[in-house]
C-alpha cells in the first residue's frame, strides 16, 4: 500500500442561498475580478444577475470574458490571460461547467508567465508554479474541476487535447448549488454522470492493493449516480438528485479516493484523443469506451475486481461463478450508459470513423504503451475503438 | 437538505517513511516547538527520538510536556498553555492519541487569552478566536481529533468532561503513520473502534433527509470497522488493517459525512458523563451504551434508519418484516462488541452505579432536554443507564 499526502484545502459552500457569500470570498484576494462563462445560459437561469449584483454590492470591480467552448480551446485561456495582465486582475470567477472551469484555472496559471499558455503544453512541459487565485460557482455536476487541481484544455490547431494537474490550480472556493443544474438537460444530465461514473472506474479497476474503506466509498459514489441520474433526468428540478450528484462530482475526483494508488487513467487518455478530433461530448465518448475497455482488460488475472464490482454496485448474486458475475456487471454498465441513460452506443453513431483508429490509438498512447489497469499498446487501443463501431 | 460549508484545509501525511517532512513543515511556523506527549509509550517505539532527530536537523529549538493522561484534564492544558507563553512558542506537536492532542489543541488555544483555560467552559462560553498552529502525529486510531475541530477536556475538581468544536483547533499537518498503531493492545483498538463506531451512528441515525451519497459512505466505514478492527487485534501488525482504521477515524468525524446534518449528538453526551466520574475508557462506555440507546430509541417512526442500517452494514435480509431487522441489527452491533471486540458488556462490569444515574442523567441534558435522533429528558437517560446494567 502507498503513501500519500491528503492535502485538499478548496472550501465549499454547498446547497441554495449561499451566494451572499460571494463577495467575501472575493475580497478576500483583492478588487479586481475576472468573471468568465460560456454561452450564456448562466444569464437565460438569472444567474449572471445574482452573481453581478454580489460583486457589486462587494465594492469590487469587474471585467468580463464570455464564450467559453465546450472542451476549451487554448485561444480562449489565451484571451483570459492577456485580460488578467492587461487589467491586473486579482482574483478570476467561473461561472459554468468543467470546460469554464478548465478554461479559467488555466487562464490563472498563464496570467503569472512571459510565455504563451499552450506552451506549458509542448516539449517542455514547464511547471506550474503558481497561478491566480480562482473562484467558482458550478452549474453542471461532471468533471469535479471545481475541487481538483486538473485542466482539459483543446487546441484546434494541431488537433491536441490535453490535461495537466498541479496545485497552484486549485480553486480556493467553490459554490455547489443543486438548483444552478435544474435546467440541465437530460442529455448532459446523463453526459456529466458517465463522466463522474469513467472517473471513479479509473482508479476503482486497480489491481493494487486498495484501502478497503476507499473502495467501499466508491462503490456509494457508483450507486449514488446510478440511483440519482435517472431521477434527474425525468425530474430535473429534484433537489434531492440533483445535490448528490453534485457532491459525488467533486468526491469522484478530488484525489480523496486515490488513497495512495499511483495507477494511471485508461479510459479517459482514449477518450481525450476522439474528442481532440471530433469534439464530441467528453462523457458521451467515455460511456461508449468504457465497457468496451472493461471487456478488453477482462481475465483470470483481473475478474475479482469485476467481481467485487458486479456484487457490491450492481448487486449481482455473489454465489455465481467468478466470470459469469464479471461478465454481467458489464453488461449492467452498458444497460445504465445505453438503456437508462439512453446514451448512443457506438462510434458509428456519432460519427467516429475507423480511419481514424490508427492515429488517435497512436497518440492515445504517446507512441508507447498507455499503462494502467492494463497496459495498452497502440494495437491494443485500435481493437477497443473497433469494439465500440 | 440542509446547506453546508464544507472547509477541512489539514494536510495529512499518510504511510509510512512520511516524517521527513516533519521538519519542513513545522519550519512553516516558526522556530520554537512544543513537543507534547502521553505517559512514554512513544518512547518505548522508538517513535520520540525521531521525532526529535527530525526537530533537531531542522535547527528548531523543541520544549517539552510529557505525561497528558487518558480523558486529559485541564491541568496538563493549564501546564502547557504556561509553557507557551513562557517560552514564546511557535507551534505545538503532538504525539499521542486522541487525549495528547486534545490537550494540546486546547493548550493552543489557552496559550492565546489571558484567562484560565478552564474560563472557555465557563458560563461565559468565551468564543474560541485564535489558536496557536498544532502539528499533530498520531498513535492510536479512534477520536479523530487529528481532522477535527473538536477537543474534550475533563475537570476532576468539578468532576465536568466538556467538549469544544471551534475552527482555529484544526491542525495544520497531521502524520498518520499506520505502523505507529502496532503496539496499541487488543483492548485499546477495540476501544478506539468503538469510539469510531460511535462517531458514525451519532451522524447516520438521522430520520432527516439525507444525502445518500454520505450515507453510503457511512456504511462503507462501518463495514470497515467490522471488517478490520478483529485483524488488528489478531495481528497487531497487519499494515492494511491498521491503515483502513487509521484513515476511519479521521473521516468519521472530520465532518464530511455531517452534510449539511444539524442533529446534536446522543451517546457522546452521555458517555461523557460515564468518564468524567469513573474515568473510564471513553470508547467502553460508548459501546455499553450504544446498543442499549438504539433499543430504546426504536419505534415505527425511527425503523426506516435501522432497516437502511441492518441491510446494508450488515447484510440482513431486506425480506424480512421491518422491525425483526431493526432488532437484529442491534443484536449483531452487540455481537461486534461484546463478542468479536470482547468489551465488558454493562455498567456493573465496569463498576458504574447506579446511584449515579440521576446526577449524571441530569448533567447530559444540561437540566432540560438532550436533542439528536430523538429527544431525551433525564427520566429517558436514566433508562437507558439502567438497561446497561
Amino acid at each position: 500500500m502507498n503513501s500519500f499526502v491528503y492535502d485538499i484545502p478548496v472550501k465549499v459552500y454547498f446547497g441554495e442561498n449561499q451566494l451572499g457569500h460571494l463577495g467575501e470570498e472575493l475580497s478576500k484576494f483583492g478588487k479586481r475580478v475576472l468573471l468568465t462563462y460560456g454561452g450564456g445560459s448562466i444569464k437565460r437561469i438569472g444567474l449572471y444577475d445574482k452573481v453581478m449584483a454580489e460583486i457589486k454590492n462587494a465594492g469590487l470591480e469587474v471585467f468580463e470574458l464570455s464564450g467559453i467552448e465546450p472542451n476549451p480551446r487554448i485561444d480562449s485561456v489565451r484571451k483570459g490571460a492577456q485580460i488578467c495582465k492587461d487589467e491586473k486582475i486579482d482574483v478570476l470567477l467561473a461561472v459554468g461547467g468543467g470546460s469554464t472551469l478548465d478554461a479559467t484555472k488555466w487562464m490563472a496559471a498563464g496570467a503569472c508567465v512571459d510565455f504563451d499558455a499552450w506552451d506549458f503544453f509542448n516539449e517542455k512541459w514547464a511547471p506550474v508554479e503558481k497561478a491566480l487565485p480562482v473562484v467558482t460557482i458550478l452549474t453542471l455536476a461532471a468533471t469535479g474541476s471545481e475541487m481538483d487541481a486538473g485542466v482539459v484544455i483543446s487546441n484546434p490547431e494541431t488537433k491536441d487535447k490535453i490535461g495537466r494537474i498541479a496545485e497552484p490550480l486549485l480553486p480556493k472556493v467553490s459554490f455547489l448549488d443543486p438548483t444552478n443544474t435544474y435546467t440541465v438537460s437530460p442529455y448532459q444530465t446523463a453526459c456529466g454522470s458517465a463522466d463522474m461514473m469513467s472517473h471513479i472506474i479509473e482508479v476503482y479497476f486497480n489491481m493494487n492493493q486498495d484501502l478497503y474503506m476507499l473502495d467501499c466509498f466508491m462503490e456509494g459514489m457508483m450507486k449514488t449516480i446510478i440511483k440519482y441520474t435517472p431521477v434527474a433526468m425525468k425530474e430535473p428540478e429534484n433537489y434531492e438528485a440533483r445535490a448528490n450528484l453534485m457532491w459525488t462530482s467533486s468526491w469522484a475526483i478530488n484525489g480523496f479516493v486515490n488513497g495512495g494508488k499511483q495507477q494511471a487513467w485508461s479510459c479517459h487518455p482514449m477518450e481525450h484523443e476522439l474528442s481532440a478530433i471530433y469534439d464530441i461530448t467528453h462523457g458521451l465518448g467515455l460511456a461508449i469506451l468504457t465497457p468496451r475497455w472493461m471487456e478488453y482488460c477482462l481475465d483470470e488475472t483481473t475478474v475479482s475486481k469485476y467481481v467485487q464490482f458486479g456484487v457490491n454496485v450492481f448487486g449481482i448474486d455473489a454465489a455465481l461463478e467468478p466470470m459469469a458475475i464479471a461478465k454481467q456487471s458489464i453488461e449492467k454498465l452498458s444497460d445504465f450508459f445505453f438503456n437508462t441513460l439512453g446514451l448512443k452506443r457506438t462510434f458509428t453513431e456519432v460519427g467516429i470513423k475507423a480511419e481514424d483508429f490508427p492515429i488517435m490509438a497512436k497518440k492515445a498512447c504517446g507512441d508507447g504503451i498507455l499503462p494502467g489497469f492494463k497496459p495498452l499498446a497502440q494495437k491494443d487501443i485500435e481493437k477497443i475503438f473497433e469494439m465500440c463501431l
